[in-house]
């Protein structure tokens, strides 16, 4: 980073490995369950990828906690979204409310939804129980000027430490973050451009519905701010630097979901991720410290045609495939009840020995 | 059906059929909810579907009731699976004793799981609380005689209906059907064949994990089964009549499914299907009453290969495709929470009136 503050000590630690011996232990427990060996399918695989990085006999997906992060955009000024920006206010109002998708998801399944504020334009004071973590009202508008300073990305990556480290002292074992914050499926496009190396055309979706000109219109601003920073870097590639891209081209609350990510990784604490938003902070976090992926789980393919691009980048596979683009963390708290089903399989169900059933290849 | 014994009068009741002004005021009621509309993609279909089933503003998918029904297969002596057909009673002891999969299941979803022999090997008097209608022990070898004699198939009919019946005296809004039986696998695909009139080949799977040679007897006992029946009825098709194919080629469990999901469907109960055999018995349900498939939702695409083709013929997409080929009704079980999810959506998020959120095509 040009004129970079010194980096936190938390940064240069590195993400925890995944228990190769739990995995092989977990494996073979498996196939004592009594069912044919595999037949339970990805909720086996689950089971066992979540014994690894919890380095546990018994993976669990509760306590979860969900982190919705919120901050406003400044390359709304451009035109990107149809939405106005004051609906950033209005949903977070809503989700404390307990009227937002969200909200309702976090009561059906029992979690607790944390709200925090690193970056809207809310006036005033914010209202209670949003955590006020604001860096700035809102990025600078990254197709004319970097969407942040070095020290704003950082106090961004620090949010998300933060609520990383609250769930771990409330004992967390599964993290989700969601995101609301008008502007940021440009962000995260832009993101993903930058640190693939790869033409905004094919990571840039209708987000909140764009199409035809509209859409085109994004495009052309997205790929307008990537040439704009890959200039004023003097050469292309270093927008690729995660150091770079993170605050020239993302957004706080995207950068706080890396943050939290990062040090979830550190921790040995699994996440569980969302859709594209939270796809491109995935990726930000991999890139900033190699080896976080592996303590991810994905929750969803979003219909955003990015996502893909972006999971596949960091080899995740969905859970879920239901055509969802919402963001605020609800296609990872969908996907959620069957992490726990997994678990309970995992850890209750009698082998073939506790219930004396002749084991063969299958029992139909 | 040959020597045909009277049908009796629930037989004849027409199915339920989804309200279309249900359905058209779900569509409009998730469009005023605060997010994008479509953005919960799947979600909103499936509440909206619901809605439309149940007659009902209020869609819900709980209380849901799992009923597991039980039973032997003649075909086994064929030599068409691995296990030994003693299995079929160890594992109804585990499933009353809370070992196996889809008790593990019912527990985390707080659901009540019933356990009918409908017609297992069992010797003597069966274990509490395993319900005991059993018809016959096991169906005769279809490869050699009918599975079922016409009393028999419409015994199987009626303990399906008789637990449709029980779930919806307990007030249930939507019913599951699980199974059990060595040797299922086969006459589901049997089934399959005669009703689809199609070539057992693509519809003979691996099912307890048979390959090469095995896989390739198991398929050329159901071809002599399928040709033994036509041979008998004197003409080809006689065997795609529901009433020849399932007591023919069926199985004591499926045709019991196949009653319950009929009797659902004239009670405007919701059914959530789960893999092949409970897909085979969905088309058993749908021959013998047209228009029983309206009241179904699918939980998940099973890996058996022929599950694929007997759903695309009663027109039914899969919630989940997580790999999964258990039965039991694991499948269905796992796709529950995203009903509940579905639901809680529906009828508890915040209109963005009730938000004071600016309407617009989306909020991000």
């Amino acid at each position: 980073m040009e004129n970079s503050p010194q980096q936190p000590n938390w940064l240069q630690e590195s993400p925890a490995q995944p228990s190769l011996t739990h995995r092989e232990r977990a494996l073979e427990h498996q196939d004592q369950l009594t069912k044919p060996p595999g037949s339970l399918g990805e909720l086996e695989a689950l089971a066992v990828q979540l014994a690894a990085i919890q380095n546990s006999h018994n993976p669990a997906a509760e306590p979860a906690h969900i982190a919705l992060f919120a901050a406003d955009h400044g390359i709304t000024a451009e035109g990107v979204s149809p939405i106005d920006p004051v609906v950033t206010q209005q949903m977070m109002t809503n989700f404390v409310n307990g009227g937002a998708a969200i909200s309702v998801m976090a009561r059906e399944l029992g979690c607790e939804l944390e709200v925090i504020d690193v970056g809207s334009r809310w006036p005033g004071e914010l209202p209670q129980p949003i955590l006020d973590r604001r860096i700035a009202p809102g990025t600078a508008n990254m197709r004319r000027e970097a969407a942040m300073s070095p020290e704003q990305f950082l106090a961004a990556l620090e949010a998300g430490r933060e609520a990383a480290e609250r769930a771990q002292q409330s004992g967390v074992k599964l993290f989700i973050a969601g995101e609301m914050g008008i502007g940021n499926t440009s962000a995260a496009a832009a993101l993903a451009a930058a640190l693939l190396e790869a033409p905004a055309a094919g990571l840039v979706g209708p987000g909140t519905g764009l199409q035809g000109p509209a859409l085109r219109h994004k495009e052309e601003v997205i790929e307008a701010a990537l040439s704009f920073h890959r200039h004023e870097l003097g050469s292309p590639g270093a927008l690729a630097n995660p150091w770079e891209a993170g605050r020239r081209v993302g957004g706080l609350e995207i950068c706080a979901m890396a943050g939290a990510y990062l040090r979830c990784a550190q921790l040995g604490i699994a996440v569980l991720l969302d859709g594209y938003i939270s796809g491109s902070a995935a990726l930000l976090a991999e890139r900033l410290a190699p080896g976080t992926k592996e303590n991810m789980l994905l929750g969803h393919c979003s219909a955003e045609p990015g996502h893909r691009r972006v999971v596949s980048a960091l080899g995740l596979s969905p859970i879920l495939s239901l055509g969802m683009r919402l963001g605020e963390g609800s296609g990872a708290a969908t996907a959620l009840p069957l992490l726990r089903m997994a678990c309970a399989i995992h850890n209750n169900m009698a082998t073939f020995a506790q219930a004396g059933v002749t084991q063969g290849d299958n029992h139909q």
